[in-house]
């Protein structure tokens, strides 16, 4: 499997690039599955995540291609936490998602190797199609990361320009002659070439570029032509579809080049209950969301 | 109780900055220990790390103020690492080790909340006294780190020089009038002063900056007067205690400022055997390495 390949495949046979942010956030969750206090240090909070992530999961089957679970609101429930994550990998597998794992990991070789090993190794419980990865720590500290892309067909996001407000405190600041965030796509540009798959002409080395900076998003696209965006910030953080689809460009499945992110509008749309509600509201979602970045 | 207070409190007390990486290389571990075919996959494995890092805490009481257990060798076990790093954080608070989380978390509020409340959270399964954090997505991702500070006494501690050989793709790179590390540390100075612990003058936020770029810790300190050092790349990453120490200051337990990390050397000591020789070579190593960066 080449990662960019297979997800672009997808991406033209939906014919959307919506992906789903699996963000499981407590105080959202609808109240039918509330069998604990909710709190994420109670033994029984996993057990509810679990169950409501696993019917997300089953109704997102054919309908996009990718999902992308933030870890981090696993890790807040401690190892159980991490258990979930497993079963939900698990059902993704089986319901046929790529999954993007959202860690932004980063760290000094023989530690990038450790999560590598977690999150990109054949066979890993925790093994996702790709992940995320914060580049402040240096080119070095990739190339774990970068080496299972181009030994097993995994993808890799780099976090670019992100779509927090704070994001220019770093990301913004004027270097020589360019500004950070055009220095780490620039430093990825002989990776990115190098991850380019055979049949669709994008990267297995992507980059993580916030819906709400189109313009560096432009920027972004013409110092790394064949990266895949991965789009975060597009709905509940407020831009809307043709900022989050910006630096797609011309490819053979129409404007195509990276997948556009939405967690909160899909997981907890607005509806009466859920027993009655859910199952179309998340369907109505999907399909207004999709059309949007169509 | 106050991070920054209580740390530097241990060090005077005990008269060495130095701090233990737990970092459990599955290459690494004593034979004696080998139960598992110490794959990472295989489920016998989380059990040989946990036994031997055991043996290790038990050992480290009273000889050191703190220690850092690297989480991303943990995660590489899956979720039965979590729940061994959990029983491991258990056994230091036992044995009265402050424990620095070495996880590099960064992301965005909502995110950054459940990495907040996984590890820096009272109660918290894995909640450890500090943790260290990635600023390359600015500074309100670090808020929520910060907030647990103040709230709760925890620590902080921000990449800022890191000590791998491409810390300066990024972190060297010049900006109109300084470097990226920098203004990374720039960015910090505000959330710095308003950590400063009332009995020491130090910082409960701290920044990590490598022992191998002692100049570059000059003009760090020169920026964050009082925030704390975390000083990996002593010993086995190359560079010597001279250089580790460079940026720390006259306090009023002799030079202070910070805790410098050591993990292979002492984990790993070279012995004859694990059951004659580990007890005795892990004890010289601590005093050795305590001694030089007196």
């Amino acid at each position: 499997m080449h990662f960019a390949d297979e997800l672009i495949g997808r991406v033209r046979d939906l014919g959307h690039p919506l992906c789903v942010g699996l963000d499981p956030h407590l105080d959202l969750i609808p109240e039918s599955f509330q069998k604990s206090t909710m709190r994420a240090d109670d033994p029984a909070t996993p057990e509810v995540v679990q169950a409501f992530c696993l019917e997300v999961i089953d109704r997102l089957e054919k309908r996009v291609a990718v999902v992308k679970p933030q870890i981090a609101l696993f890790e807040q429930l401690g190892w159980r936490g991490i258990q979930v994550l497993e079963v939900l990998l698990d059902r993704c597998r089986a319901n046929d998602l790529l999954v993007i794992l959202d860690a932004k990991r980063g760290d000094i070789g023989s530690t990038a190797e450790g999560y590598a090993r977690a999150y990109l190794e054949p066979g890993a419980g925790l093994g996702a199609d790709a992940i995320t990865v914060n580049p402040y720590m240096g080119r070095d500290t990739l190339t774990p990361f970068i080496d299972r892309c181009s030994a097993h067909g995994r993808g890799v996001f780099v976090l670019v320009k992100t779509s927090n407000p704070g994001s220019g405190d770093l990301q913004d600041r004027s270097l020589e002659a360019a500004t950070v965030f055009e220095a780490v796509a620039e430093m990825l540009t002989e990776d990115c070439r190098s991850l380019v798959g055979p049949d669709t002409g994008w990267s297995s080395l992507g980059v993580v570029v916030g819906a709400n900076f189109d313009e560096q998003a432009e920027r972004v696209r013409q110092i790394l032509p064949e990266a895949l965006f991965l789009v975060p910030g597009f709905g509940a953080q407020g831009a809307d579809a043709e900022q989050a689809v910006r630096a797609f460009r011309a490819g053979s499945g129409g404007r195509e080049g990276g997948i556009v992110n939405s967690s909160r509008a899909i997981l907890f749309p607005e509806c009466e209950s859920w027993e009655t509600g859910f199952e179309a509201a998340l369907g109505e979602a999907i399909d207004r969301l999709a059309e949007a970045v169509r």
